[in-house]
């Protein structure tokens, strides 16, 4: 393809796209020279035109009609940071029917309805990229399925929400409870004023879902994850955890086993042993830690999200997806998902667990609860006797690797049984 | 291109080789969907083919002719990763010539002759790829390449060198001396008999001048590197850096100022706050840490050396080259170096400083020390007494910034002062 420039429709320029607008104005040169032709925004979707902004954007550009972008014959890609799902859904698909490669940080429709958009845009001979979707602007979606491309992976864990890595680091390190560290978060900006998203990790699952579809070369959608968020962690529970040598963190996590057949997919609040490589990763940060069969364990860490990180994430796909046009490629790595992997039923995964339940403080009850474990199976690989409370006694066990139906059986006759008062939701233990 | 395999003529069954030997094997199904066309490894080059070998390779693969392999019009892709300069060199420029694809693992070739390399793949349409020249399995060629294309990177610094970066931890948690960490590196094989090359630095200085070139799109060879290996590096510095809040790590650090014009890079020990990602690469591990106008900072951690590791980004390599074929566009994004930048004089970079002296214990000395530092415009951020020694105290100095020249002045004249007795190599302080 000759052409002397590539021209890009931005829909949406809310926080990431005044980023993308930023980025490809000022970096414009160095853009050029590595993608082969200069690139140029020649419409931009928004809702308010009149709207005050923090960049400088010529008025002409502006049109509150999305959908005229997408039937634009002048445009070349479509770069789309409006969010939003069925009707961005419908233009997107529009936008690839109509020739055009599409650009996306959108991971609440990847995580849906990439199939569809990847299949339409095989179908049409157009890119469709995504890098910006999940972790910002960390390179995650292209080094699993390139640089990786070598490997069997066999397991992701990623700290990929934000706003949940910077509440808990408060509660590690400032000792805060929940609320409070939620409103520190709400007040500095780094959760919205409704934070279910992202405590509750449907955030976390939505990228989970992208990154095992990409490393596992099977489809996973986000219906499909395990969630559990962080509302019910404790300041508590954070204190034993450090005795123990852990850090609680918000692991997303996907693992397959040697037979490739069944993928463990969930988001839950877990211990990380203090010297593993995510533990040490605090604040606002993101890291995705991966194990495959040749690398061994990588990890890649840095911004998950913010104007210009994720920015930095759409301009890089934006020059792929030119110089794809220049070299008359474009939908050439498209849907790496050649295979149908199963989703493991939760109950039938395997993991180490951390326990804490309040007890009848008197001889013997250990012994009760012990037995009671036992009798599904969980063993135990350590159990502390942590405070009295009146007349009871506060437990912390942390078991052996144990099927997760047989645990939350055990927690559920516990909680029937006499010398048990409370059982504390059981967290997932990584070694 | 249609034809119904890719057909790879490996040059050495080392460690590495062995890697992509059993790499491309085990993995054979998942990489032939993944690169469209099945791989196949028709002609292995040995120096010794009776040898015993870790893994089974069919006899009639093996040949001591590697001008054989660059000369056979069968083979598409040549994977390099049997090392050697000058005759290695003319091979791989001669397999280049004759039309074939080449993946190498050898950054001493690529941090001299990169350039004529890649010019040469340029002139015949064909592919150099080289993400395994450094820092083994890290994908960070690729990244650098494509996803953070749309950034001006101002600042990259790694943990290169898996064998200084284990004699380091071991001085910093066994509280070893230099000789005998090296000594146990050693024995458990992370580091040579002649540790030439690890110790003094010279293999972090090839590869940061690799990342350099992709990072600043000029191209920059090793001899332009300032290179200080680890071998002065004391148990007693590393205390003292410990007690001030930093750890002494080999930094291997390219950095462009605003004006993006000239570049200081070099390889250093540095003392690196203990907060900062870096500090927490501990053992073999390395990492890479990147500042970028849009990513903000992101870092890439893993196993830099190894057989599988190594192995891991040549099949990553292999992949591409294959995809590369299968759609006609080989040489499509080769040399990014399309400026041409100058190499600032290393005494006209700017650092803070770590300063250790023996100078005589009267009342008075610091002071005229101060003075010195204030001659030549070194600006003290702390200056501690650690300990006496008979008639003569210790000194630490942290300086502000400064430039290094000015630095390496004031302690060649303190050197020569009457109150001092002697002044350590200073080393470098990040933030």
């Amino acid at each position: 393809m000759k052409q002397d420039v590539v021209r890009v429709g931005l829909m949406g320029l809310g926080t990431v796209g005044t980023g993308v607008y930023k980025v490809l104005q000022r970096n414009a040169e160095d853009i050029a020279l590595r993608a082969g032709i200069p690139v140029r925004i020649e419409k931009i979707a928004v809702r308010d035109p009149a709207k005050e902004r923090t960049v400088d954007v010529p008025k002409d550009l502006l049109t509150t009609d999305a959908d005229s972008l997408v039937d634009d014959p002048d445009l070349d890609i479509i770069v789309e940071v409006m969010g939003g799902m069925d009707h961005t859904l419908e233009l997107l698909l529009r936008a690839l029917r109509n020739g055009k490669s599409v650009v996306t940080a959108n991971k609440d429709l990847i995580a849906e309805h990439g199939r569809i958009l990847l299949e339409t845009a095989e179908a049409h001979r157009c890119d469709l990229l995504f890098e910006a979707s999940v972790a910002g602007g960390i390179p995650i979606v292209r080094p699993l399925k390139q640089c990786l491309a070598g490997n069997r992976i066999s397991e992701i864990m990623g700290i990929i929400n934000g706003t949940t890595n910077y509440i808990l680091t408060k509660m590690t390190e400032d000792g805060l409870d929940f609320a409070t560290a939620l409103h520190q978060a709400q007040q500095l900006g780094y959760a919205e004023a409704d934070p279910t998203s992202d405590v509750e990790g449907y955030d976390a699952a939505r990228k989970i879902a992208i990154l095992a579809s990409l490393a596992f070369n099977s489809w996973v959608v986000f219906p499909q994850v395990d969630v559990t968020g962080i509302t019910e962690v404790t300041d508590r529970d954070i204190r034993y955890a450090g005795e123990l040598g852990y850090i609680i963190k918000l692991l997303a996590v996907a693992k397959q086993d040697e037979a490739e057949e069944a993928i463990e997919i969930a988001v839950r609040p877990t211990l990380v042993p203090r010297d593993h490589p995510l533990a040490a990763v605090g604040g606002a940060y993101n890291a995705i830690f991966v194990r495959g069969d040749a690398i061994g364990q990588a990890m890649f860490h840095g911004l998950g999200a913010g104007e210009l990180p994720t920015a930095s994430a759409v301009a890089g796909d934006v020059v792929e997806a030119v110089r794809n046009l220049r070299d008359g490629v474009r939908g050439r790595m498209l849907c790496p998902c050649y295979r149908r992997k199963t989703i493991k039923p939760i109950e039938d995964t395997r993991s180490r667990f951390y326990l804490r339940a309040l007890v009848v403080d008197r001889p013997g009850v250990l012994g009760a609860v012990a037995t009671v474990l036992g009798q599904y199976g969980v063993s135990i690989a350590s159990m502390l006797q942590k405070s009295s409370q009146g007349d009871l006694a506060e437990i912390v066990v942390v078991t052996h690797s144990v099927r997760q139906g047989n645990l939350m059986d055990a927690v559920a006759r516990l909680r029937d049984h006499e010398v048990v008062h409370t059982v504390h939701a059981p967290l997932h233990v990584e070694h």
